[in-house]
């Protein structure tokens, strides 16, 4: 077994906060993230796949098809977007990092084991200090 | 002559636009940085400044007062924030990284001569692959 | 369940030895790092926790807190400190990366349950070379 | 059980082909890759190998030691070279990423054992956007 | 006057030597880097234009333009290529970086003024440890 | 003329103080970088030199040499020491970034002017987010 990663970045603007909620209330849980105007990342996303390579090519999945499923089911999706407000997938989701990688691992475990590899781990980036790992 | 470099960090949302074009005519300048519902990033800010180092203290400006100066003047009124709406010296003015380390020039040079210390660069990283510098 | 991580940073001065030892002796079985006038390292510690993410705040821990945890419990008592001769929780210990990992996780593990988050790896890195990883 | 990871570099040319197939179905298989006049990348190489840290010394293995098993077995024959025409432990085999990092196991697995040390994990980073994990 | 940075990256296989000397004599000059099968890197280039920003769009040249001008003149003849065979810019030139760094000047200056910016820096890194800037 | 610039690193400890003054006193000057059981960091240093490439060879100055003369000159007075007690060339200095910086000049310019080359940059990067450098 091979665990194969692939790295691809996206900008995008969020807020943090939960619709029933006061600013107030939001600004308590939530910090600074929960400002009402935006604010925005430089998102690092790492996905990892795992599968047996075949003896004869040598691997399982080309890292250039794994970068085309990540590029058109997740990063084409949030990349310069306002995930609370853009994307589908995080409709009606508190725009968390955890949240946002347990949405970008639906969106690509079955298009993954389409192509015969098995979706191991959403790694979600969110600064240099901070980042969220998601296995399923 | 010495030169001394301070890196902060800031995550805000903004938007490349010019408010007297139609969006398809912003779309067509700045592409997908004109979204109209914001996106992201993190910045990397450097500030260089230079100066003849103390030949007592051997330094010519704490690197600590650096971090203040740039904290107050620059960091906090950008981080997670809405650049466009919500920073004072940014208002009026598109969005651009080049733009902003202008702006960022004009908040610190008299606070830095203040402490002693010669501004020498304001450079601004939008992404990892792309980076603004502003000599004055 | 997901894996939330926060890197934090300091800088110490350590030596590597064992008391009982001679200096020859100490030299043998760590090298460079014995040396008794010391040296040191910017260190980088990552702390990854893991829970399930409440459904309504999106989270199940604040990295925000969990920041403030490592702080006070770890990062305040290392940075710009000697490891060996100022840090309570290593006193009497071998100064190794592996021992201070092991270390921390002393420190961290009780605090983090009563934030409801179990604490996963300590994930110590002396250089961009080397680095310890602890899971208790 | 502690985990210590050492990371080493190394520049090689390669290309991706299988000997009995023309270029245009490698260039199928494997795009640019299998461009037949090679291109090369700056490898990164992280090795993990686990063990119960010795109670005096505070530590299994010291990272010196690693270093050198390394660079003996897996990077003196990789670095500045053609992996598919001078590598020993490359030949026959198509030079994917996967399958140098499972080659890199087998060369590593026993001398590691030999020093007490048992191997963990063989990583290897073919460019900042992508990585291959083995775990034997 | 404001200094525009672009990133991009490319790798190539290549060899430093002169066609009149023999292996020896080669090795004696560049060492390990003149190995007669080729070795090779992933190389990261950087390119600095200058210009006055247009005080309506907040910029002189587009990063995007940039890229486009970087990728079809320089990128494009060297990403998984071999440099002394196959890099039409190189063609009788010994492949150092410093030789590198020129070569591209020489493609990208005259696209640049076309687009009203100035060429002001071409740095090439050929390891993390290397590289060489050139300002024509 | 082309810049060459390599990197090195080394791992000291050190304080910054003045000998005549009390802690206190050295406290509220340097901050915790006086702390008087020392700390320490992983220093970066980049080291610029120029020169005009030879037309045959391709280069002004091997990287290779530049590294020697680096390692020899600077990094085994540095690594693995504390720069204040055992450092010659530091002997007498307040142990600032500054100091250093100009120091490593004053042992490079002469050895380096004996290979041809014109020491151009010294730059010492103290932490991610300091460094300083000296043009002479």
């Amino acid at each position: 077994m091979i665990y194969l990663t692939r790295r691809e970045r996206f900008s995008s603007a969020h807020r943090m906060f939960r619709p029933g909620l006061s600013d107030e209330e939001n600004m308590r849980i939530y910090g600074k993230c929960s400002n009402p105007l935006w604010h925005g990342h430089n998102y690092v996303l790492k996905v990892t796949v795992r599968g047996e390579p075949d003896t004869e090519t040598g691997f399982f999945m080309n890292a250039t098809r794994l970068k085309e499923i990540m590029t058109v089911k997740v990063v084409a999706k949030l990349d310069h977007k306002n995930m609370n407000l853009e994307t589908d997938f995080m409709a009606g989701k508190v725009a968390t990092t955890e949240n946002l990688a347990m949405a970008i691992w639906n969106e690509l475990a079955a298009p993954l084991t389409e192509e015969g590899a098995t979706l191991h781990c959403v790694r979600v980036e969110e600064t240099e200090n901070n980042y969220v790992e998601y296995y399923g």
